[in-house]
């Protein structure tokens, strides 16, 4: 029920709008003595602050986390973990002039006919700062994942339809894309794009190497807990795992084959739970919806108006760039929440007491 | 938590296995003094079982519901209700034989690497059989639906690459393809399909008309609930909304170059809540696992084997089309839980007392 | 927010009304390879029909349980169980004479207000009748505790203000009290309370030996999930643990003088979670709702009117003495629910690889 | 699932350790439009640090909130509500002498065996100063409470075996005892105790006017939110609604003998649901576990010790009078959660379109 809460057994809460004071995510059921340091959290949300390519984003967001729960002397306690992220030198004005028009593509058309009320401050709620926390959570996430030797690893497969083909994970990308020649191509083409103060979609790909036994049936199946995270992502319009929409124009003696053809073109789960073979999705993102270039729309009492962004105004040309983090993020809260349920399957079939004598 | 509940205010929770004495649902949420009948529930799993066309599913699964709770003189009354189905004329031998086998594309490799054990008998609980209960708890949501003028509709939009161009709902179609030109090429295509014995994939489209408001930020979002709707159909491998994955060649000019060409092409929601404007998504099958054609895999312990699925075994070419009243009626059960929890969002604005005096 | 749920990783979901066809209950997040049988839940449902005892309940309820899904050759699969018990021999006519009458302490006013509409057959779904379904789960819920060295007992702690002083658990016992003195005085006043159709409260206590750490948290302390569990069973009206209300006139020289006298008239928690002292609770019943002794009351209409039960009409003196079995299950799901999260709590610190490998 | 959320459809998570940089909360799913003020919390809060009289708590904790998320120009909007409490002048070297040494009573036995790792400053975690956030989000509740014409109120009703008689709410009492003859008892009580450095149980009460139609069959029951939200605040040991315990030793004749007899002494539930008559229930606290006459315990390592606390260390000597403004803060939690589910229940019979068109 929770609307702000993600995860079954390790669960987040996160609140904030963009030019609020802050934002920030309570971390619930996370496991005791886990070593953590805010420098490891600060790490991971600067991945989201790419810098370092002057086509992707220009924003001044240097983040940075308070612990302010859950952590003693370096470790987890078994509380709930709360991180804050103060909203820095945040300027509302550019969001005054076009208060009362409805955005194309921006939320808040709907926010305001379901609640009447809307911070229109850089996107309030609906702004994709509020994924930052969940960035800040992941960071957490991906440490659980790592003393049990689970990576996970997030990428950009296309954008604006140009195609990574060769992947290769020890070069240094600034815009996540570890083939150099598409790399080279979608520079160009974001340089371009940014010119035109126009903005790209893409697609993200991610994959996993994961024991076997990891989600559950049937509602709970680890692409449908998959697809519910990358589709609250903001900008996601699609999720796919394995083969996904081109396998629809396959046959099945070319689907399945044989056990391992079968295993691989699914993605890496069967029945919803993983197999142990590595697991590999994709998610599509929309062109970022604020460009300045005029839009047609309409003002809050229903008049026609044509929408420019002031010339000064911020602008994202490729939000799916911008999202590989955090498709990264909500991944390893995935599996993380699946891992620690996925324990006590065969809790009886161990044959073992499993709980601690209280010695 | 619960790993066979679905929804949050409209929940159902699923059991049974394909091969057991019954499967069933019970439904958890819904208002009072809804007037349904078995004969309602019933009509809609009879969409389940074609039957008219040669080239789906030769299966004889007449399907017929028992009410065994929360409905009192043909109304219901805010009890949870349960419904019954039976499993007539299983027969489990075929299955003996392949018992020891690792299917491709099947979950008895991951269940019993889960659970240690495993219901073979038909797929058991991983049997597609688990849906039947989905349509039955479908069709009291769409009952509810209709109250509330809201209406959704499932239908074919690719078979093996075969696309769907003309929708034209006034003409009936035994494989739910309301364009006269491609069901006849799909037809055509599944018989040459069933001949070899193999199985092919395809795209099920749904689109709904909604009031604005249905969804919540952030995790709640309309997409990222029928996402994990989607998904958790067996045999789905992806899903998208509006122009999803095509969209993510897309410049922003192009896709939102005016309000209403942002809103139809985002596929009727924006930051995650409906529009007012028609629903439009998509859901990816692979090809049903089950081929008769041989396929590498091992044994349980491990041994190389082929498996060859005896010649009077049933197959079923294409799980695609069976999937379409599986897409609608989870779709339903998603509007009908965004529905409710939508009642409470402008509850003070409203200026009413909201709650009716015991007089 | 299920309404009919009760649990948060074992998790059961109840339905049926008392002159429906049926009652049943869902099981869901119960461990494989359990060995449970037919027999073993009917043994448990036995225990609510004492029989033996003429001033108890002269009901002819025979109930017997069919093992719908969730086991496979004896043994659980980890797939959700369904268990259905059939309502046999209902006579709902006594029930439509007095159909619109509030009666006295019954649900049927409030549900009137809610609804609009009620099953006033044997009290719908408001009937105790729903407890059976929660025995049967809990017949599971104890032999998975059994297979954990984990024990629970409820028994009569006073009733009508006769109080039970020396406990023998090795005597047997109608009424589920344990004390030779008490019960022949209770069995005296059960007798002449019957006569005068009237009825009388009464407090159940149960004991359990827990391993330390069961419980979470800050609103999942383990007293609070027991408070819950207690004051869902019909007739319950107060919960209490270690000293409870007798607590509230002590110092805190004499409740905690010392670690294991704290920790004993705290009633075998401390900060919600199981010490590994005994744990000892209390929960109060009111007396029956229904008695032969005339009562005034109001119509649907508001007249004034005198409700007086048929002689044939049913009557059952003391609901608390049913109400053990029924305290007893509802501990036992809370000790699996919070046994289960428990097994997470120090995953870091046991320095194992916690998953099963795929080979 | 989540250990530190409480709530269904309005749902609270709390986070923080008593001696860490902060506490605080997050409010999810609070309708949009309520006005709400800093002042008006902190003017709860303010409840819990009574300071007038010099017998409940020497403690300077003079709390004040930081509303970070959800309201946007003095309102709410339907984003999730950060609220964060400073903890100010904390000092941590009292913990540091006695961190060793189980303290009688307290939870740092459990935590330690449960997670092997205590934040032990102050109480870390376990800590009664957690309550302070679920106040700030009561002062939210009441808000929405008002605003729906609904009221509750705490009071004393028993410390240490002096009952409280007659009520007169007009009277102000800084031990919330609204009973002028037992308020002087009580101060003389309270007198001693502290000079003894001892401490003392009492009981609360709480009384409420409702809607008919709130809590929901059969797990939501009313009570069993309400019992659930008692045992849940530290030191409570038993909640009873109505006659409860006493109840227990009356017959049905007494208990009811009429409608409006039978509702009363039920304590204004019935089969779970608000009846539109008063609701009244009643929380017993053990006295503070904290005292400063010696108290024989453990240490970690197993010895044998005497804990005696050091002159200078705190020492609130009733619990229980602190405890007043957070019953009332966790009973306003449920039922603004119960109001809000309870709108949907007769949405059918209302016989009108219940969405708000997008016009």
């Amino acid at each position: 029920m929770p609307f702000n809460s993600f995860g079954r057994r390790f669960q987040i809460t996160t609140f904030g709008e963009s030019h609020g004071p802050a934002i920030g995510v309570v971390i619930d059921g996370c496991p005791a003595k886990l070593a953590i340091t805010k420098e490891e959290i600060d790490k991971e949300l600067d991945k989201r602050r790419p810098g370092k390519s002057p086509y992707t984003s220009p924003r001044e967001e240097k983040d940075t986390v308070e612990i302010l729960s859950g952590v003693f002397e370096g470790e987890t306690t078994g509380a709930p973990i709360a991180l804050l992220i103060q909203n820095q030198g945040v300027d509302s004005s550019p969001y005054e002039k076009i208060k009362d028009l409805y955005r194309p593509g921006h939320a808040n058309f709907t926010y305001l006919h379901k609640y009447g009320i809307f911070d229109y401050r850089g996107g309030g709620r609906s702004s994709a700062r509020e994924t930052a926390a969940r960035v800040a959570a992941g960071a957490i996430a991906k440490k659980l994942l790592k003393t049990w030797n689970i990576s996970c690893r997030a990428y950009v497969a296309e954008i604006g339809g140009i195609q990574v083909k060769k992947l290769d994970f020890t070069r240094k990308s600034p815009i996540f894309c570890f083939d150099k020649i598409a790399e080279k191509k979608i520079l160009k083409l974001l340089k371009k794009i940014k010119e035109e103060g126009d903005s790209i979609g893409g697609i993200i790909a991610c994959t996993a190497t994961l024991p076997v036994g990891l989600g559950d049936p049937v509602y709970g199946k680890l692409e449908a807990l998959l697809a519910s995270a990358m589709l609250s992502i903001p900008a996601s319009k699609g999720f796919e795992i394995g083969e996904g929409f081109q396998g629809a124009a396959l046959k099945g003696s070319e689907h399945h084959s044989s056990l391992e053809v079968a295993t691989r073109k699914a993605g890496g789960t069967l029945g919803g739970i993983s197999t142990g073979y590595p697991l590999f999705f994709r998610v599509a993102f929309k062109p970022t919806s604020s460009i300045k270039i005029p839009q047609e729309t309409l003002t809050i009492g229903k008049e026609k108006k044509v929408l420019t962004l002031p010339p000064n105004a911020k602008h994202d040309p490729c939000v799916a760039i911008r999202a590989v983090p955090i498709v990264e993020a909500m991944a390893a809260l995935v599996f993380v929440d699946t891992f620690l349920l996925h324990q006590e399957a065969k809790l009886i079939d161990r044959g073992v007491l499993p709980f601690l004598p209280h010695t």
